[in-house]
C-alpha cells in the first residue's frame, strides 16, 4: 500500500503539551499478561454471574451438570442431591452431592481451582460440560463474594478413604491454593454406594422461585433426564424429589474424530506440523473420521493433480509445505466423503420428550419431531422439537419456549438463541396460530427445542443460548414445521367439527317444527318424519359424529391418530407419573417407538411427591 | 447434609456391562489444561468470527480500535488507513496503518501473538480496547483460515529503523512463533511522521456493503471520533476519506483507582493479602480512590466497633483475618464515601453528537442529552443519547439504534444490548410515537446511545453489546426520556399548529360569504367586515402564525429554541461538513456549549469526499 500523499505532516495535537503523552517505550512497560481467571473475575457476567439470583442458578447448574456427566460416563444411574441453605439475607451455602465415580485426589485442585481445565474440551463427544470453566468459576465467585474457600469431599471406592479438601483459586495465577486437606473416613455415610463427590460453595445470592429459578432448572432437567433422580432441598426447607422415570441410562455417546470437511486450511496445516504419523495416508486415516486407506489414496491423488510437487499416499507429512497443504485442502473440499458417524449423538427421543411435556404441561395436543443428524462446521448435531397446545395454557400469551442443549435446560438469553429465531421465523399463521410479524406466535403453545451435539456453540461461556449458525437454525425450523403441520391439521379439523356440529344443532332445532307442520299440511306421521329427518341430518354431518367426542369439543383424527409422535388428550387432566408411564407402556428404551395409547386418564394428582421432611 | 435414606442402593445401570465404563482413575488421565487460544479458536464466535462477513468487520474493528487508542494515548491526532484487498473469492488481505507511537520490538510477539496480553486490562481507564484479545484473535483467525502469518511493520521514532516481523500464534501454547524478523529502512515512507504501525492479515471473509458492514463501522467511527481522519480503500478500489472535523484531541481520560464501594468482600480479602503496604490506613489510601487519611481513620473506627479484635488505622494489614476483613467490608458499606472522580470519563458531548447525526441523518428534529456520571459495581460511567426525527427517515419502520461504547460503534447483537432494552422500555407513546408492546417505537426515528466508562461490561468477548446492568439501563432510560420529552413537545406543538391552521382555513373560507350576507341583511360595509373578521380569525389562531413557517408544515418552538441540545431544521437538506460546522461555529472544544444557530442551509452535497484514485 504505497502512500502517494503530499498532505501536511500528521501533527501532534495542540493539547499534547499539557497531556501526559505516552511513548512506545512507556506503553511497552505497561504491557502485561492477563490470567484467564483475572479475565473472567472481571467479566464474570460472561460466566453467568451477572446478578445474585442468576449467580445461584449458575452455581447449581454447573455442579449438577458435572455430576450428571460423571455418573453417565461411569455408567451409574445418577442420584443427585442439591441443597441450598440461607445463611443470612444475601449469603447462601450450596451443597451438591452425587453418586458418581468420585475424583482422584491429585485432580481435585485443578478441577475446582483452575479455569480452563478439564477432560471434555479436547475430545469430540456429546456431554453437558465442554469448557472446563464452570465449577471453578462458581468457586471463584463464591470466594470473591464471601471470601470462603470451596469445600470438596470425594470418594472413589469403598476401599479408599474419602478426601476432604478446601481450596481457594489464586485469581492472579489461575491456580488452586489448598487451605485444608485430610482423609475423612467419617464422610463415608455421604456415599452409601461407596463413591461420589460433594462440593460445598458459600456464595452471595438471592433465592426466588418462578421463571429462571433453580426450581425451574431442576424441573426441566428432570424432563430431559428421566434416568436421573434429583433431590432438592430449598432454602425454605422444602424437599422436592424428582423421581427416576426410566431405569436405563441413555445410550453412551461415542467419541469421534474430526471430519475432514470441517477442517480449515490453517488448522490442517497445524495438524500436519504436529502429527507424529509419517506418511500422508497414515495421517489422514489417524486424524480424521470417515477416511480409510482408499479414501486417503483418493485424496492424495486429487491433491497431486492440483500440486506442482508430487504427492502420493506415502509422501512424508514433513515434506508438505503451505502450497501442498493448500492442494490437500482443496482435494478434501472436492472429494465426496461420507457424513460423520452419528452414534456420537444420543437424542432424548420423541417419546421421552412427549412424556416429559405431558408431565409438565396441561395441554390437549402434543406432537414431537426428531430430525436426522446434520453437520455444522464439521460438528455433527441433531435437533428435536416437541410442542404442546391448548388445554389450560394461556391463550393470550406469547408461546413459551423450553430450550435444551445436550439435555441441559437453557434459562437465560432466550432472544439471543438460535432457537428463538427459528421459532420466530416459522410461519405459525400457516398452522392456524396468530403471530405478530417477526415475533413468537401467540396462543396456548409450549415449544420444546433440544440440540444434541458433540460441540454446542454457545453465545457465551455461561452457556445460555445457542449461537445462530445457519445450519442449526435450518434444522430447528424443519423440525418446528413438522410439528406445526400436525398442529395445523388438528386445528383445522377441530374447526371443521365445530362448524358441522353447529350446523346439525340448527338443523335439529327445526326438525320437530317441520314434522308437525308437514303433518298439518299433508298428514305425514310426525314421528316417522322426525326420525327420517334426524337420520338424514346425522348422515350429512357424519364427520362431526366421527370426530366429536361427548362434550362436542375434542376431536380425534385418523391420520394424526396413527402418528406415533402425536398425542391428543380430551378433557386434559394433569397426569401422575405412573399414568404418563402407562401411556408409553412397553416403550423401553424410550427412543424405540411403539404405537401410542391415546387415552385420557381422569385422575387428578401432582406429578411429583412433595414432603417437608428431608427425605422420603 | 446427613442422608437418612433407606432406599435401594444406587445401582449401576443394566446397560453398564456393555458400556465402556469410566472410573475416577481413567477419567483423571483425560484431564488436561486448555490453553486460552485453543479455547477461543474453538469458540471463535465468542470473539466475533462467526461467519466470513462478520470476521472481516471484526478484524478491521480490532485493528482500528487499537490504532485510535495508541494515537490518543501518545497525544497524536489519529490518521488511520484501512485497505481491504480481495485475493480470491473468499480470501482477503487486510492492511491497517496508523501514525501512532509504534510498538517496541520486544512487545510485538506478545501483542500480536498472545491472547490475554495488553496494557489496558489491569488499569481503570477509559479506552476502546480492554481485554488484550482482539488483534491477536484476528491474527489467529487469519492463520486458521489461510495458514498465513500476521505481518507487522512498526516504527517508534525517526531515528530508529522500522521493524518488519511476521509471526504465527501457536494455538496450543498461546504463544507467538516468529517466522521472519528484520529491520526495514525501506518501510520508512509508510510513516511520514516518523512513527506508526502497520498490520497485515490475510483471512477468509466476504465483503458486502450495507448494514453491519465495514463501511458502516467506519462511518459511525467517524461520527464518534471527529478528531480522527480515516481513509478507507475498499475491495472495489474505491477510496473514501472521512476527513478530520476537529483539530483537537478529546480531553485525556484519567486513570483511577477502584472505589471502595465497588469492592466485594472476597476481593477485599485478596487485596489485603497481596498489598505491600504495612498499615490499614496506608492500604486504604493507596489502593482506593476517595480515601484520604481522615476517611481511612473513620473506616478503621467503624470496623473496630463491629469487630471483636481491636482495629486501628495503624493495625498491620497482615494481622487482619477473615472476620476483621468482614468488619472492614461492613464499615465500607455503611460509610458515606464520595462518588468516584469523573475526570476518568470523557463523553463525546451533546454538540458533537448532534453534529455527527446532522451529517449522517436527514431528519428535521434533533435533540441530545448527556447524563451526569454514575457508577455500576464501582465503575464510573456516563450515558449520552441523541435522537433524530422526521425528514426523510422512513415513517413505517422500526426506530434505528446507533450504539457506541467508548466511541466504538457496536453493530451486532442489538437485541442483547442493554441499550435496546432501554429504548424498548421507554414509553415513546407518551412522546407521540407509536410503539408495539415491549418493542422499539416505530416512526422516522434514529436513536444514538453512547456509553463512556472505565470498564464497559460487554455481553461477550466480541464486544458487540452492553450487558444489562440495572444501573446502566436506568441511566440510559433517563437520557432517552430527556430527549423523548423534547421530541414530544415538538410533535405536540406541530400537531396543534396544523389543527389551528386547518381551523383558520375553514374560517376564512366562510368570511367572504358572511361579509356579503351581512351587507344584504343590515347593510354593513362588506370590505370592512371582511377585514375585521380576518383580523379576529388571525388573532384566535395566532399560535399557528407564530409557529408555522411559510409552507405551513414546520414549526419552531420557543422553549425548544432556547435549548442548546435541540436543533430544528425546516426543509431539511443533507448538509455538507462545512455547513454542519457552521452550525457549531465557535464551539471548540465541542463539549463546551454555545447558543446554537437554528438555520437551515439549502445547498445539497455529499458529506464526504469520494474519489476512485488511491489517495487525494
Amino acid at each position: 500500500m504505497p502512500s502517494t500523499k503530499t498532505r501536511k505532516k500528521p501533527a501532534r495535537s495542540k493539547k499534547a503539551k499539557t497531556r501526559s503523552v505516552a511513548t512506545a517505550e512507556s506503553m511497552a512497560e505497561k504491557q502485561r499478561e492477563i490470567s484467564v481467571s483475572e479475565f473472567f473475575a472481571k467479566n464474570r457476567h460472561l460466566l453467568g454471574f451477572d446478578n445474585p439470583r442468576k449467580a445461584l442458578l449458575t452455581a447449581v447448574k454447573e455442579a449438577v451438570d458435572n455430576a450428571l456427566d460423571a455418573c453417565e460416563e461411569a455408567g451409574i444411574l445418577p442420584d443427585v442431591h442439591v441443597r441450598l441453605l440461607q445463611l443470612d439475607e444475601s449469603r447462601f451455602k450450596l451443597t451438591v452431592r452425587d453418586n458418581g465415580p468420585g475424583i482422584v485426589r491429585a485432580q481435585i485442585e485443578s478441577i475446582f481451582g483452575k479455569l480452563l481445565y478439564g477432560s471434555k474440551f479436547h475430545r469430540m463427544k456429546m456431554s453437558r460440560g465442554q469448557q472446563g470453566i464452570g465449577i471453578s468459576a462458581a468457586g471463584m465467585y463464591g470466594l470473591m463474594t464471601t471470601g470462603k474457600p470451596v469445600h470438596i469431599i470425594s470418594k472413589t471406592s469403598r476401599r479408599k478413604p474419602a478426601h476432604d479438601v478446601t481450596l481457594k483459586i489464586d485469581t492472579s495465577k489461575n491456580r488452586a491454593e489448598v487451605v485444608t486437606d485430610k482423609e475423612s473416613p467419617k464422610s463415608d455415610d455421604l456415599f452409601p454406594g461407596g463413591n461420589g463427590t460433594q462440593v460445598v460453595i458459600e456464595l452471595e445470592g438471592r433465592y426466588q422461585k418462578g421463571r429462571q429459578s433453580i426450581d425451574e432448572y431442576l424441573e426441566q432437567t428432570a424432563i430431559a433426564n428421566p434416568h436421573a433422580e434429583l433431590t432438592w432441598i430449598s432454602p425454605t426447607n422444602e424437599t422436592i424429589v424428582f423421581p427416576r422415570a426410566v431405569d436405563e441410562l441413555p445410550d453412551e455417546p461415542k467419541e469421534i474424530k474430526p471430519h475432514p470437511k470441517g477442517i480449515e486450511l490453517g488448522t490442517l496445516i497445524q495438524m500436519l506440523e504436529r502429527t507424529d504419523t509419517g506418511s500422508l495416508s497414515g495421517f489422514l486415516q489417524k486424524e480424521f473420521c470417515r477416511v480409510g486407506q482408499r479414501k486417503a489414496s483418493e485424496l492424495a491423488k486429487k491433491a497431486d493433480k492440483l500440486s506442482s510437487k508430487t504427492i502420493t499416499p506415502r509422501t512424508r507429512v514433513s515434506q508438505l509445505g503451505h502450497a501442498e497443504a493448500n492442494c490437500l485442502y482443496q482435494a478434501i473440499q472436492e472429494a465426496s466423503i461420507m457424513s460423520p458417524p452419528t452414534d456420537c449423538l444420543v437424542p432424548i427421543g420423541s417419546r421421552a420428550l412427549l412424556a416429559g411435556l405431558l408431565k409438565e404441561v396441561q395441554a390437549e395436543f402434543f406432537a414431537a419431531a426428531t430430525r436426522p443428524p446434520s453437520v455444522y462446521r464439521g460438528n455433527p448435531f441433531q435437533m428435536e422439537v416437541a410442542i404442546a397446545y391448548g388445554g389450560s395454557l394461556g391463550s393470550e400469551e406469547t408461546a413459551r419456549i423450553l430450550r435444551f442443549a445436550n439435555r441441559v435446560p437453557l434459562l437465560y438469553q432466550q432472544s439471543a438463541c438460535s432457537s428463538f429465531k427459528a421459532v420466530a421465523e416459522t410461519s405459525w399463521k400457516n398452522y392456524g396460530l396468530s403471530q405478530p410479524r417477526g415475533s413468537l406466535p401467540t396462543g396456548p403453545l409450549v415449544v420444546l427445542v433440544h440440540m444434541a451435539s458433540v460441540w454446542v456453540p454457545f453465545t457465551s461461556e455461561s452457556k445460555e443460548a445457542i449461537a445462530d449458525y445457519d445450519e442449526i437454525r435450518k434444522e430447528m425450523k424443519l423440525a418446528l414445521q413438522e410439528c406445526g403441520r400436525k398442529l395445523g391439521t388438528y386445528l383445522r379439523r377441530r374447526k371443521q367439527m365445530r362448524k358441522q356440529a353447529e350446523r346439525r344443532d340448527i338443523f335439529e332445532r327445526y326438525i320437530g317444527e317441520i314434522a308437525v307442520c308437514c303433518e298439518a299440511l299433508v298428514g305425514t306421521d310426525p314421528k316417522k318424519l322426525y326420525a327420517a329427518l334426524r337420520k338424514q341430518a346425522a348422515k350429512k354431518t357424519r364427520e362431526a359424529d366421527q370426530k366429536l367426542d361427548l362434550d362436542g369439543k375434542v376431536v380425534s383424527n385418523k391420520r394424526l391418530e396413527q402418528d406415533e409422535d402425536v398425542i391428543i388428550l380430551p378433557n386434559r387432566q394433569f397426569l401422575t407419573g405412573d399414568e404418563v408411564d402407562s401411556l408409553f407402556e412397553g416403550d423401553a428404551p424410550p427412543e424405540k417407538k411403539k404405537k401410542s395409547v391415546k387415552k385420557s386418564t381422569k385422575k387428578k394428582s401432582s406429578n411429583r411427591k412433595k414432603s417437608s421432611s428431608k427425605a422420603r
